[in-house]
């Protein structure tokens, strides 16, 4: 049961913080949604939710969400809007519409759905077109994070808006930082951190079935990934000046090494036969690297060649 | 100066380890090569080294290295010989050569080229053929640890004659694991991390290339590159046993998320005129894996499609 229902119902007097940047709808109830929503009432925020298949909003009205009948009349029971679908083609569908964009003009729409930097410039527009003010923003960390300290989100637009919703921030929980002010920058940092993730998972899941084809336990294999990955942070952490200054020094890990342990990769993997699409495609990168004459530099070299037009 | 030139030597005296197990040569005096025989005569080992092009051995003869004329010569220099070259065509081309082969006869072979598991099992097997003690290794972390508590070395072969290599383990430092008697499983191991560690490369490369085109720098970006990182380790931890269990649970992060991200970086890069080769592939496996109807399962599921014939 929720303690109130939707907009329409009076100020929920036990909450401590009953109007402005204290009441929040929260669109979109997948997994990340949920927990987004979750956090806020669990930071005592008069929440309102709502999802376009219906029924997923269940345990939250039970802990005292507000439910809505309408995308117009969740976003009116709010002074601000998190959005949180798969896309944006998602979001257009859920903002776009006349009745919404009329109930959302003056209030603020902060939207937490990942997608590419165009986009959430082009949504920005459309809510200055409509008199919405709107903050993009993405989500580093899995739903698990939400509402503890270990969340971390990523915000572009304007900063004065930023300042305004320390409120929301703080029941979100986690670290917040606000990139500047293009819409896109958020996305942008996003894209190029969900890069480095889902190559390395990508990466793994095939270890996996590399080392199950040779006989080797993921678990077996555990201990040493760990190590493996524990490798990745301080080299990004080292790497980044050389990156920025284009001095990319192979010192003790040259480009010509590497390609040799990805040729072998590819070729363990197609003896049994396991697609190495994903290492074939980066031993190409590298290749071609190597191809315009930088063999003894160090692997990230690659950055600049394919960012080449 | 060489504090002793080679075999023909007489035994060094100041040496404490003049015989058995303290004399080690090293063949191969590349980045790696030369680390290695840095910290085996910094233990004190009476370390002969050859390389097939002339010139990479001076500093190491000047730290007190023997030289060798010819491999033959190398490898009758010391009980034991550790081979660091570029793969193992280069092991074959160093090791398969008569003269070389009676010299090494009754002597000890420590392999820790990277290549195949195909390859060790194969060079054990020429091993065997011509009395030559063998083993099979693979060194997981960079040459600056060589030497360090942080070096990572893998083996696989008899477990006496790994027992018998104490001394050099010792003098070559960090962790040392014996994966078991298959001479191949060092190298099975080595070919899934290095998946693991070659796949974040390139998408660390890649996301350098795409940060930069949307007016990220590697330094704005490297925190957070970091945080993405961090991830890595505890997810391969946790992970594990559901893969070797086959039960990929998706909850929270279903693979028709992952596909989402996944689309969204390939648009990005195209947009930029960036090839976006490699996260087109970890696409294209996620996309078949969910078209077998696995969708609402978690990334991991990957491994067991891309590893069906």
């Amino acid at each position: 049961m929720s303690t109130y229902s939707t907009a329409s119902s009076p100020g929920h007097s036990g909450h401590p913080l009953a109007e402005g940047t204290g009441t929040v709808t929260v669109l979109g109830l997948g997994p990340m949604g949920r927990a987004l929503a979750g956090a806020l009432l669990e930071a005592g925020l008069r929440t309102t939710v709502w999802n376009r298949t219906p029924g997923r909003d269940r345990e939250l009205l039970d802990r005292g969400a507000g439910g809505a009948a309408s995308v117009a009349e969740a976003v009116a029971a709010s002074e601000v809007t998190i959005v949180c679908v798969v896309n944006y083609d998602a979001v257009d569908a859920v903002l776009r519409q006349d009745e919404v964009a009329t109930a959302l003009k003056g209030r603020t729409v902060v939207n937490l759905t990942a997608d590419t930097p165009a986009r959430a410039r082009d949504t920005a527009a459309w809510a200055a077109a409509h008199g919405v003010r709107y903050l993009d923003g993405a989500i580093m960390t899995p739903t698990t994070t939400i509402g503890t300290p270990d969340a971390v989100f990523l915000h572009s637009g304007p900063a004065g808006l930023y300042e305004e919703l320390a409120p929301v921030r703080a029941a979100l929980g986690g670290s917040h930082t606000h990139l500047g002010e293009d819409p896109g920058r958020a996305a942008a940092y996003d894209i190029a951190l969900l890069d480095i993730f889902w190559s390395a998972m990508a990466g793994y899941a095939h270890a996996l079935a590399v080392a199950r084809a040779e006989g080797v336990s993921a678990t077996e294999l555990a201990a040493f990934a760990q190590g493996i990955g524990a490798i990745l942070p301080p080299l990004f952490a080292e790497t980044a000046a050389d990156a920025d200054a284009g001095t990319y020094t192979g010192e003790g890990n040259p480009l010509t090494s590497a390609v040799s342990s990805m040729a072998h990769i590819v070729h363990v993997s197609e003896e049994h036969g396991i697609d190495a699409g994903v290492m074939r495609a980066a031993e190409g990168m590298a290749r071609r690297t190597i191809g315009l004459g930088h063999g003894e530099d160090g692997f990230l070299r690659i950055a600049e060649v394919i960012g080449r037009r």
